[in-house]
């Protein structure tokens, strides 16, 4: 494993108001009553979910996720399912395109290695090239092990897979070809549909991407193909992807924490209440004639889905945060009521998007007992921490 | 030492084509060009530079730094400083404002590791209160030691920093009272002049940065207090603060590396011609109709002062980079005769901010001889990476 020095924000039983700053910090209650939620939507619509570990990148995380009843887990790239590999968890699907040959010996390496423990490893693809050095690789270090092989189908998001439709079947002859290539399904995740605002957005979106979905299907198993599973949603769209009875497993990550992009989407009736549970703990460093300073600035937080959220203060008391940079955020009164913090005064940020924000720390500190009153319950490894390869 | 694993992206004497991606690199020989301008650059104009070490978070570039004649280094983190000093480094300077107690003791430790070894720290104080927990600090901690403490005004930025003119006097007699702490001089950057577009927006931000410094110094001496330094300035204004003949050191940090968002500065004829030293190289993972998706998304670049550029292609096959999520870039064709890149195909993006990129990576791969020809010839840990506290 990875080795990660000790955190120096916090240690083990520490109260959360002694946390040093900037520091990430998992509400522990309020991320199990997400994962609980999920479990629940999951089981009573009978549906599979396999949540994306892009977010947490953690091993402990993954696992706990399984014993909720996942059944295995995302990741984007080969370093990341390694990571996890490494901290126990026994079923990785990488819904994503490798090319370069290092990368899939690796990936062949873990499929190895798993597959005496009855675990196995998954990959999208999206061409025959792709599909061609896979099963080079496989021969290569794949000891008689077999990985799952998934077609990715470009369901709205303009990004990787084929056309839906007809295209795919070429690429499913491709790779039953190949003996340890197993033909699992397609992966048809519609990104762009998680951050539209409205519900109506939303349901059209994924409307489209099940019609997509079952086109393909229809033309694989009009060429004498099994399509055993159809992989995709997030947590804005899940509802419908469910509802479709088309997908068969679902894919969110952000669910477990919620971040403030995520609360600005119009909320579908059937979508369980997660709430927020991933948080920035920082501390007034500096306060101005009109304005305050904190420790936190987007070397603390990612900002690719917007500035943070100041949390846990009233409406009329709102502070609003500003860009100061990558070591500074710039706090400015908002609500009619609002005054400037004091020097020293310790204030929690929502993240705009979770999963970046937690790819900048080595750990996230997990309170119990609220962000309050709480305690410091467990130092949680971010074991995938800078995997991009 | 942190303890961090090897890289998998590259190993020492290899080729720079068998890098694996995402991954980043440095032209050594860019960067060694880039350090040699600035040292002229400052021996010239006979100016002290202490470059800002919150771009490159490394000791082993922090030593080349000195070894070409900088007087320390900058960091924004007591964190930093910490990572710095145990790779070696014993001059470093805190532009910035500490609060939490916690963190001052540490700080008042590194001052006492340092003074045997004939090194010193500094930091920069805006309030009061800042001043009395330093002292605090030192007294506990700081075993005799003494540290250096610039008084930091505001002169444009809209952050941290007293209002210039005589507010500073209270505070330098506050610094006065402490025995530990040694009164070095204002504090003065102008962060947002950086990177205004022309040169004459930048030369009147500065002007005006250069009258309010000037005028703090001048309530300070009436109050019988000496001022040794003003001390300043980053890659986009330097020629101006130097001219000035009131600062007396520069703070340049990203003239090392240069970004995108920094070439798209007008020149000033007097600012050496720094060049481009740090690249996020990439592969082509998916070629669809009319856009290829490359493996770097902003997991791999921070992208709050802009996206990638695509770097090495001649105008009329430019292309462009779209932003395609955490884990993905989209390429469009932008030149007149752009082509869609080949599946597998290796490009090299400039990031649109390199500070916050560096801070994604454990290691940046030294490669000499070129981005086309070169090896690997050192790999330089990012000493700093994650350290915001």
């Amino acid at each position: 494993m990875k080795p990660l020095p000790e955190p120096l924000q916090a240690c083990l039983g520490q109260r959360v108001d002694l946390i040093d700053t900037p520091a990430l910090v998992v509400d522990l209650d309020a991320m199990d009553r997400n994962l609980q939620r999920m479990a629940e939507f999951a089981r009573k619509h009978q549906i599979r979910w396999r949540p994306h570990a892009k977010l947490h990148k953690s091993a402990e995380i993954a696992l706990l996720q399984q014993q909720a009843g996942a059944s295995g887990v995302c990741v984007q790239k080969v370093s990341e399912a390694e990571a996890l590999v490494a901290g126990g968890v026994l079923d990785v699907y990488i819904s994503n395109q490798v090319i370069a040959l290092p990368k899939l010996l690796r990936l062949a390496r873990l499929a190895a290695q798993l597959a005496p423990r009855g675990g196995r490893m998954a990959l999208a693809v999206d061409h025959a090239e792709g599909v061609q050095r896979l099963a080079e690789a496989m021969m290569v270090a794949g000891q008689g092990a077999t990985v799952d092989v998934f077609i990715e189908i470009d369901v709205g998001q303009g990004r990787c897979g084929l056309p839906p439709g007809p295209a795919a079947v070429a690429l499913a002859e491709d790779i039953a070809r190949h003996p340890m290539l197993r033909f699992a399904g397609l992966q048809a995740y519609h990104g762009r549909a998680q951050h539209l605002r409205s519900a109506a957005e939303r349901r059209e979106a994924i409307a489209g991407a099940v019609r997509a979905a079952a086109r393909t299907r229809a033309a694989l198993e009009g060429a004498g193909h099994t399509v055993p599973l159809i992989t995709g949603a997030g947590t804005g769209t899940m509802v419908h992807e469910t509802a479709s009875g088309v997908y068969g497993e679902l894919q969110p990550g952000s669910f477990l924490f919620m971040d403030a992009d995520y609360a600005r989407n119009e909320r579908e009736a059937a979508q369980p209440a997660f709430e927020h549970a991933l948080f920035v703990k920082t501390q007034v460093i500096s306060v101005q004639g009109g304005h305050a300073v904190c420790d936190a600035g987007h070397k603390s937080h990612a900002i690719d889905s917007g500035l943070p959220v100041v949390a846990f203060l009233p409406p009329e008391r709102a502070l609003r945060y500003a860009n100061g940079g990558d070591e500074h955020g710039v706090l400015h009164p908002e609500g009619p009521e609002a005054r400037l913090p004091a020097l020293g005064r310790m204030l929690w940020l929502i993240p705009g998007h979770c999963d970046p924000t937690v790819n900048l720390y080595d750990h996230l500190i997990g309170v119990r007992g609220g962000l309050t009153r709480g305690v410091v319950e467990r130092i949680i490894r971010v074991d995938a921490r800078g995997a991009v390869g």
